[in-house]
């Protein structure tokens, strides 16, 4: 599905800043870009570095003043879709390395202090049935509040107070899949039915992959039901929200304002 | 300067568990081994997969009832040493992709919460100057209680109760150098004058490079004071302590035993 | 019902330092006292105080060295049984001046954070139906784990790892009756069916009293199962562990031993 | 001094909420109502109840739809004024029981964890000269920033961070007092310098009474610099923040809106 997708925001540096932004579209297989357009306030610094797992780029650049990002692309959305449910979990003994760290706690998602709770809720599941009541579970407990949750708040909070943005509902997703040994991770994306629009962020798991035998794949998950699998466009991934911030500044800064469009182009 | 290490630990699983465990000295180029066995009790599955960055592996397990690991090396460390004080710092820049995530919050160190503090207290100094201050202000201002933080302390905590063991010190300096805008990570190892005999946790920090033009290297720092770059033995470097620790079970296991000794062979 | 109590412990004081001490059963109406004997290692200073709620005292001693406490008493527990759920709940506005501290947050009990929590699971019970489902809810999911939780676990804590001890339950019953605008409070006491023998902490809430028309009353309640207001002997009460301990060092103290012991003498 | 003061703020409420307030100056015999007049919306319920120790009243309303509150006063404060400096600790053992509670663990103020610090940096200080070194410590570390703290942030939040507002700052205060064992609380109060215009906090901590032999006295300790006791008109006090906020919702509120003025009123 082809989408046209703008963001653009700003913010004012006192004094040289360095700044890391990560806010475009990831060059990744199943994402084609007909057209894109970054244009950012010229700085004194520019450099552009690959992200975690080679998803998608960051921008480092040294700000100064008023600093501004303007960000437009087309892009034609190819992922295959997979039902989740009939998934078999791998085995952790089959687990490739570099997935192993996706088990661990992150800032945000602490999924070992969760394992009572996974066993009792959904002890009798695996998988992808587990991923699925796991999702059910949040969708039904959770409620979408924006304000209700900030910088500091972890799945832990969230767990608790049951709602939050869809920050919180991926860390929650994240941490109990890692709860029950199936590595999960964060990805920050553009996605079309979200509301108010914003950058979005939804859980990504490692099951099975049907089509390659023994081995396995990562698939989406969002507990908000605002999106799915087929029109979320990656920007990153990252253990949690921490990683893939589209603005982390390295000094103080003054956020000014943000503003997101994704609409569907209807491709005839 | 060779060492002979020996590291033998148990547990009790008293139903299938997957375990990963991540015990051994390092196959890196500075770490030359003279002997190495690796004895674990026979288990349903076992797999090697590569551990972060490269660095050592992770071994999985299908643990049930006693459970027991011993492991043996003589191992010939030949680490460059470099005083770490006149270092420059890396313009953000120029750091390498895959440095990135060590500027970013991770489970125990949270850097962004203490650029207040590092900015008062060493505002006036950067790169391998910052790092060494750092280092003697957690020196001097720390105290080594063995018992006095938990699984759970993180360098918050710590910050604030003034004591802890090698990885709460090794956290606090990770969570430092982050706030300073400079790659760090946690380096699980092997050392000669750790006492009481464990294993050990330094950090590492990345700063310029002076053997490569523009390049930079990471570089060994242990503000307990009880190891030197010249006697660590890597076992494995992460974002924090939840990244390697030496056994990591998923599902409930009694820890019974460990003894750790490590001692310096004379070559003549 | 007449019971035996003793309590004895020891802590080492390097240096003179005061220590603040609360484990004698409390001399209250429903408590009446056949035999008492307190002994203390003989301290520089040494005072009484009246504990919270005027229940109970508190002792101040300042140590030195090797400190013991022996404690025997006989004592006979005369409380008015009732039944809780079919309490009424107080109205807010008639809720006397005193009990309004036990609904805010303390070190332990954040009840604010779990109003969604108790709407969603409890929302359609008010008083002491709401109690008496909350008291079950927690018997039904935590699991009394002796070491799985520490001095820094909060009700928050033991919420999301859903095991603790006799203090985790009561910071969990005292967080949720909070959250449902019910005042509670947190009781230390002693007990004959603690198991391993130990001082034993409970909730205590603050719903109608029957017996007096406009009245409201403080009632027991254990959601461990160990104990029933019958044979619950309170040593004192707070707004939870934090202000009850038995022992509350201000200064350097190591902790050497414990034994308590709690039977039924039967009264022929 | 004579002020004038107006209060006044406003809520929505969805459905009918009981809503704790406490905003009016309270009537204790250092301050002097010269006029008072306090307007709340009708609501089904009010009632009035003593607050913490007696010192002013807490108001329950029972609102629904916009309620707003208005308050004015007119009011003398006529403290004794003492230099803090120069008073002695009292000794642990002549504390009045009643306020040994405040020198525990509350919600936003845990003491216990600052022990090292507090005797690593304020060691050789006790009584006025600790408390008056203390707040140096703290004019000199923190910042002042609307905006960088929120409701879940503790003094360990704060002292880490350094930054906050007068909320903050008093939480600090209270906690460092509590951990050098100076029993200490939280006030919440207006004062005339406060910038921008709020409610204000401030710290009181309990020191000998120089009026009256082996007596103790409560002294007012703002380390904002905002205020001095001369000019604070107290509200109330409490263990900390949760305790004595101007408004206390048990249920979903929505805030609109608040603005406070002090005023000194010239008396010729």
């Amino acid at each position: 599905m082809p989408f046209k997708i703008n963001a653009s925001f700003a913010f004012e540096a006192k004094q040289p800043t360095d700044v890391l932004l990560q806010f475009e579209a990831a060059a990744i297989p199943e994402q084609r870009f007909l057209s894109t357009d970054t244009w950012l306030t010229k700085s004194e610094q520019f450099a552009r570095v690959p992200a975690q797992e080679n998803i998608g780029e960051r921008i480092w650049v040294r700000a100064e003043g008023h600093f501004k990002v303007d960000y437009t692309c087309e892009i034609e959305v190819d992922r295959m879709l997979t039902e989740i449910e009939p998934l078999r979990q791998m085995d952790a003994h089959d687990l490739p390395g570099e997935t192993v760290q996706y088990l661990f706690d992150s800032r945000y998602c602490q999924g070992d202090r969760f394992q009572s709770f996974v066993d009792a809720e959904f002890g009798d599941l695996v998988g992808g049935k587990r991923i699925m009541a796991m999702h059910d579970w949040v969708a039904d407990h959770f409620s979408y509040v924006p304000g209700a949750s900030g910088p500091q708040t972890t799945a832990l909070d969230s767990f608790v107070e049951r709602r939050g943005i869809c920050r919180d509902y991926a860390h929650v997703m994240v941490t109990l899949a890692r709860a029950s040994g199936i590595p999960a991770r964060f990805v920050s994306c553009f996605a079309p039915g979200v509301n108010p629009p914003d950058f979005h962020a939804v859980a990504e798991v490692f099951l099975e992959d049907t089509t390659t035998p023994g081995g396995g794949a990562w698939y989406l998950v969002d507990a908000t039901g605002m999106a799915t699998p087929s029109d979320i466009v990656k920007i990153g991934v990252g253990r949690d929200a921490a990683d893939v911030s589209f603005m982390t500044s390295f000094g103080l800064t003054d956020f000014l304002e943000k503003t997101i469009s994704v609409e569907e182009t209807n491709k005839e």
